[in-house]
């Protein structure tokens, strides 16, 4: 491009329009002459009526907006009188003036759309929007695994916390952060994991992420860098995680889980460097990884193996004594993760990795490129709520309700599906049953009970190889009634599909 | 692994240990016959030192933990009471027993290392972690740009809002959300890019992010699948910005950037399929891309290319009219994002995209695997701050106090650096200057300025191609006297090394 014949025809463009007000774009050179008045209130009544200008927004004080455009206030006012009078507008008071018309009907955006009729989110493979797509269906009673009573968040003391956060921060930590996390949330977190995980990191150790998921795809990065292309995982195990870290682009070998937890011998066969495990309760069989398997787990890694552990739920515990975190026997072959989702809600999106030292400097710069580090005020909330002891205190009374709901699910399995087997109810938000008898078909179940009415994930979801067909229960979320309804309608799927 | 010899191992390890306290995995099993209260003491009192307990910490109640250990009670007051004797803990009536003694020193997460010395972090090609290294350096003015000013963030109303959305939330909302974001703030944002930006995106296309960085590394995935390996970036364009893209795994050949904008010849004499532009205002240079530039990008874009406009700073302009995102032109052809780490804080992280259509599941799936989407509560705040007119109200007192800066700023660079030349002060909340006077070692004069107290980037960080020596220098986040205080002991520092 010439420069020099570009350059006069640009500057005198933007020399001509410099009247204007950034407010919706306004340029009283559209204006027909002797016409402001009417150009003016024609241009909101068009932006209030495409939403644009919602239901609540206040218009700028016509001084203001008069100096923007360089036209006398008058001109302005009648413009916003003309509105009043046509009701989309009012006049506050010292408020100014607001829209008070309900804008046009826009496009909201659209929820995902369902695979084919109600129960198509169960044909076929799931795919990877299969959780979203199970979310947006309605349902009366919603058994997903992985939720903790919501209805106890202690919304009061998120509040306060926040506020006395807020009113002492220093200007600076406004500023992007630090990508690892603010310092004072790595030292609450390493105090925490020592209180209740049997393992006291360095806080120089503790990444603050978004949560398990983004973990993972950090961890998943590192590993893809280091030539590491494959981590195996449980089966059955979460379907979620196994999504994920093909969509980071690993190799996901099935590494078959019994009674006792994770098949050491079948992963030293797999030959496989790196395992995905969750061994304080196994997702989604319930199992505790047994002391003799720990060991020889522990004598994988020591001879070059890598394991992550997947820790998302073990401070719910009913019946079991602690279970330390692997991580605190192998620092250096354990990549530790953890969150607050099923400690406080999912959608506050903080967690914690703990990384082999050797990884550590990666992580932080696969953290930095994913999005600058987490957002601080949350993170300074949850670091006074985890160093007061405030959120021990919500896990303890958590406990009591999930223990709660976990016996009203037994009995309901109990009266409503007297030939299923019930495994893990040791401890976690969820358990798993299977239907027993051979060729259950769990989809057809799960689509049925979805069709009367109730959310339930099949256990064939869970599972690369073949194994028994069942359901994973979610009883966290969910009342002792709603509870009880949502079972007894599960129960008729299965006697009608059966 | 055989499973028959495993077995009664493990399950006899599992029944032994059947008492105990997840509160600092607590096992009166360790305690010697007849000393549990020494034993509880001892426990505690190395929790205290090592910092698992940190001072404000509660202990649990005596009742509870009594239970939790199957012991009496009677042995948990009396180790409760030895460690208040101690002063390690003290009674608060109704509010239990709380640590008071200062935890025992411990590791604190390490600060990046600076390179050499005071001024190593100009030294070299600049490292993935330089802007962290600048950050936590200590100085007595901060230049560094692309900050807005913090202490006008509207702490009160962040608080009072999010207290009516806490208070309003239903239960529901505290779950996984929508990886694409809450459907209010979507709306939201296309709303204010209508009022604000002049297109009117379809809510649907809008995808809530947690900045401008998280959007470009969503896009270099998406771009990367779809076989571009390549996005040409502005010469000078940001570091950060071009950091991001290569650890992202593209390659970012440099486009230069003149008086009007980026030259679009050499972009198409590049070859480059893709090009990141900031045609609001370039950064660093402050250009506004001009008239006959928008036109021939367009020309280029409508013949096959495409466009991500990084809009990082559009709202903040001073003497010029709006103009326009790019976007508003050829929808088809441009990813579009935007932040409010310049409209409120950086530390917020939360920003949106709007892509072209055909992307826009493959960028929901890339977001789903970076994060599961955003932490809900803010995106409702945030959305209820647009919607209100609130944000909007922000930003022009934010526009005034700016100003007022950009004028400091000018003024000081006049008497301390007359040999310097002032580009881009039309808008931003940065401007460049240019030291004149050919071979001038920018780097050496910002580390001379750090060495007298003054953080200021040097322009050669942000050229690929050599260039012109000069500064970046924001003025956004310092208030008149700091910033007059800043340019003098810049002026100072290019005379001892000039």
């Amino acid at each position: 491009m010439d420069r020099a014949k570009d350059a006069p025809d640009d500057r005198s463009e933007s020399r001509a329009a410099h009247a204007g007000s950034d407010f919706l774009q306004l340029s009283p050179g559209d204006a027909p002459p002797g016409g402001l008045a009417d150009w003016l209130a024609g241009a909101l009544r068009a932006a209030v009526a495409d939403g644009r200008l919602p239901v609540g927004a206040r218009l700028p004080a016509t001084r203001v907006l008069a100096a923007d455009l360089r036209v006398s206030r008058g001109v302005v006012t009648e413009a916003y009188r003309r509105l009043s009078e046509g009701g989309l507008v009012a006049g506050r008071g010292r408020n100014g003036t607001v829209v008070v018309a309900a804008p046009a009907t826009r496009p909201s955006p659209a929820p995902p759309v369902p695979r084919a009729g109600g129960s198509g989110v169960f044909s076929g493979t799931p795919g990877t929007d299969v959780f979203e797509e199970l979310r947006a269906h309605p349902a009366l009673v919603d058994l997903s695994p992985g939720v903790p009573d919501l209805a106890a968040f202690p919304r009061a003391a998120w509040l306060r916390t926040e506020r006395a956060v807020l009113t002492g921060l220093p200007t600076s930590d406004l500023r992007y952060g630090d990508p690892r996390g603010v310092p004072e949330l790595r030292r609450a977190v390493a105090a925490w994991l020592a209180r209740n995980r049997g393992f006291a990191p360095d806080p120089a150790d503790v990444l603050i992420v978004t949560g398990v998921a983004q973990a993972l795809g950090l961890i998943a990065r590192v590993l893809l860098a280091d030539g590491t292309g494959t981590l195996a995982v449980e089966d059955p195990g979460s379907l979620g995680v196994r999504q994920h870290l093909v969509a980071s682009g690993l190799v996901t070998p099935p590494v078959p889980v019994d009674a006792y937890g994770l098949r050491v011998d079948a992963l030293r066969a797999s030959g496989a460097p790196a395992v995905l495990v969750t061994p304080a309760h196994q997702f989604p069989t319930g199992v505790v990884l047994a002391g003799g398997r720990r060991r020889e787990l522990m004598r994988w890694a020591g001879g070059g193996g890598l394991i992550v552990e997947d820790d998302y739920d073990a401070e719910h515990r009913y019946d079991r004594p602690p279970v330390p975190a692997l991580r605190s026997l192998l620092p250096e072959h354990v990549h530790y993760t953890g969150s607050v989702s099923k400690l406080l809600a999912p959608a506050l999106r903080i967690g914690w990795l703990v990384a082999p030292p050797r990884h550590r400097d990666a992580l932080t710069a696969a953290k930095r490129y994913a999005d600058l580090g987490n957002a601080v005020v949350p993170q300074l909330v949850l670091a006074r709520l985890m160093d007061s002891g405030a959120l021990e205190r919500h896990v303890r009374l958590l406990r009591t309700r999930h223990r709660r709901r976990r016996d009203a699910m037994i009995g309901a399995l109990r009266a409503h599906l007297p030939g299923a087997v019930v495994h893990g109810v040791a401890a976690g938000l969820h358990l798993m049953v299977t239907y027993g008898g051979a060729g259950a078909d769990d989809r057809a179940v799960a689509a049925e009970a979805l069709a009367r009415g109730v959310k339930v994930q099949p256990l064939s979801w869970f599972h690369q190889e073949p194994g028994p067909a069942g359901a994973v229960l979610g009883y966290g979320a969910c009342g002792p009634a709603e509870i009880e309804r949502g079972v007894a309608l599960l129960g008729e799927a299965l006697r009608a599909v059966g």
